[in-house]
């Protein structure tokens, strides 16, 4: 039976400077593949449209973001193992300093991962009937999740992005449900900057000169629903290889099984050859494999154009021969451009390529934005994805008969 | 005044293997036509989704299968020459033979259109206030339409596609007359089963130890729908010039003129220069002619790269130059891919050329899935057939003013 891989290169395209960094890198495995396979470029969203990785990531799996995005914290939680219920709330939390009134560090002078464990306990509440549970996953970062009746995802980012502004969370839209989650957080707020001032850690770090970490910032709130998972959708059974919180969190989203790969951190020392190994792994038990590099968007915002080819020039020699001779079906893409000269996402299109047994082969021979306006696929959308993975492992049913 | 042909070869697309038919077979007339005119690849429906035949003509015909798709029945009805009103609910309707409650021949020993043409009388029977009415086609096929009230084209198949398989129609949704239709459905298939085991047919066929064609199995239920003529929708004249049923079946929905042409068989045996011929004569009376050839899709089905090819060579010799010869606008591409080594249709894009005096030509030469990648009318979809042709023959009309 036919499986496929799917392998989202994170802020994959760029903009020439005078070459991206897919024209500078060596990539004679990738461009192999383009030689024999078929190839395009992809707008996510669509045309100039800059997606979130997390948007961009429902589009590609097929669950279009305006039916099932509903704001980036329950992905995160998910994604760190957080057991989210149907209505749960949940925000992303990070750990920062309040002094007199306003935010001096948004970072809490860089809490550690142990020492924002060591907080973690202190800060799951009740406050009427809504439970408030907090989870930290790695440095200052979390996740604050809302348990209870009436409660609504329209509020406020706490999160003002410099030092030096108040802290208060308000409702965005004019519903009860708003105005009432706004209060209980701004509650919540209040009563964890009181725990938090006594708890001994923070006296231990005042002690040695350290930024206290008294106060959690907010944003990204969110609903948690229930959605049909790949199986229901496409009758595929799907696995997601991934570092990053997100990625996992959008995966399990959509019921992927995530597999954990020890070495697999989301970072430009990710061990790519043990991601290979697993994919390898996966495909005995699933249809599909979603594999997921994150350090080429992380270096695009960066702005480090050595460090992004020098990432492509790993992926190329470490994952995809090992890609390549699993017989799968092979789609390599990104979720969006990550221009190195603008450190940010940008809308311009992704390369994509599309590799397997019989499948049809453009005059395309390397794998870059540019080479790619020539392919044989033309200029695709990222809703086309699944369908053409569909179509690939012969799992797209007949419309009409 | 212009007039267009639309020439459907069916199952047109292919996978290399390592050529495609297409690029295999020694085409000169259709590579000259490419070679003067513009070529491109199109998607029937959207990318990497597999259209049935049904469906797909739908779509090219300008009448989108969402809206204007009932269920293969009426349309396989339509095409026998059935006269269906409005409301009819109709079913392909094969032989089969049902011992001790099982099904142990799908096509009841290869019934013969004779002797199925003459089980067809006993067939027709009134159910309280609905009438069945049954009709033969070719060996072992036929169509059973329901007439009456409260009846629902929202029942199961009763062909399991095995044999050893028990027979019972189910409602597929939760209307009452759906059940309502189901029961009755049930009722008809145990009655014809009663009349058709005593039939003198079935006598003879026991005695010469033939299997007795004793059931019906029902697949592919529609209600038919009076919907606008291609007259009434795009003000144009319309023939079909096609030798299978259910092309035929689409053209009569859309309100075409339907040209019966002897030898016109939908087979690889079919007589494509009376087609072409027939061709001829129905653009003397008609803006638009529907030129429909079968045979490569079978042989696509039949995973038979060969007769592809050989099919593929003859529509080149025999037909091409006659089409070429009207002078009427040609439009030439498939209603799907059906890749020989899938023996099935795909959702892989189909070639696609447009040619016609003082039309555009690309640089494209060669008329198969791989040329027209680089054809100048790029990707298109299925439903751009119709306004491309009406502008070819100057029947668009003006949007705006």
């Amino acid at each position: 039976m036919s499986k496929a891989i799917l392998f989202i290169i994170d802020g994959l395209g760029d903009l020439p400077t005078p070459k991206t960094p897919l024209q500078a890198a060596k990539l004679p495995n990738m461009d192999s593949l383009a030689k024999d396979g078929m190839t395009g470029l992809m707008s996510t969203i669509s045309n100039g449209i800059t997606p979130g990785s997390d948007v961009s990531h429902l589009q590609l799996f097929g669950y279009p973001p305006p039916q099932f995005y509903g704001g980036r914290g329950p992905l995160e939680a998910l994604g760190m193992g957080f057991d989210l219920r149907p209505g749960d709330i949940a925000l992303r939390a990070n750990f920062a300093t309040l002094e007199k009134g306003v935010i001096t560090d948004r970072r809490a002078g860089r809490l550690s991962t142990d020492e924002a464990r060591q907080l973690e306990g202190a800060l799951n509440l009740k406050i009427g009937d809504v439970e408030f549970i907090f989870r930290s996953s790695t440095e200052h970062r979390g996740v604050l999740v809302l348990r209870g009746p009436s409660l609504s995802p329209a509020v406020s980012d706490t999160d003002s992005h410099h030092e030096g502004a108040s802290v208060a969370c308000l409702p965005v839209d004019d519903m009860p449900e708003s105005a009432h989650t706004a209060d209980l957080l701004n509650q919540y707020l209040k009563r964890i900057n009181g725990i938090l001032d006594s708890h001994t850690l923070n006296k231990t770090r005042s002690k040695s000169g350290k930024k206290p970490a008294n106060m959690l910032l907010l944003r990204g709130a969110g609903v948690h629903i229930q959605i049909p998972t790949m199986l229901q959708m496409f009758g595929i059974s799907a696995a997601c290889i991934a570092g990053g919180a997100l990625y996992k969190g959008v995966a399990r989203y959509v019921g992927m099984d995530i597999i954990n790969v020890k070495g697999a951190t989301g970072t430009f020392e990710t061990d790519l050859k043990a991601k290979a190994k697993a994919v390898e792994e996966a495909l005995k038990l699933h249809d599909f494999v979603f594999l997921h590099v994150k350090a080429c968007d992380s270096a695009g915002h960066d702005g480090d154009f050595k460090k992004k080819t020098a990432m492509l020039e790993r992926i190329d020699k470490e994952l995809i021969p090992v890609l390549k001779d699993t017989g799968a079906y092979l789609i390599i893409t990104g979720d969006h451009s990550t221009p190195c000269v603008r450190k940010a996402h940008s809308g311009h299109e992704v390369p994509i390529l599309i590799y397997g047994k019989n499948e049809r082969a453009d005059s395309v021979a390397k794998f870059d934005e540019v080479s790619c306006m020539q392919g044989g696929l033309g200029h695709i959308n990222g809703s086309d994805i699944m369908p053409l993975l569909l179509n690939l492992i012969e799992k797209n049913g007949m419309y009409g008969s």
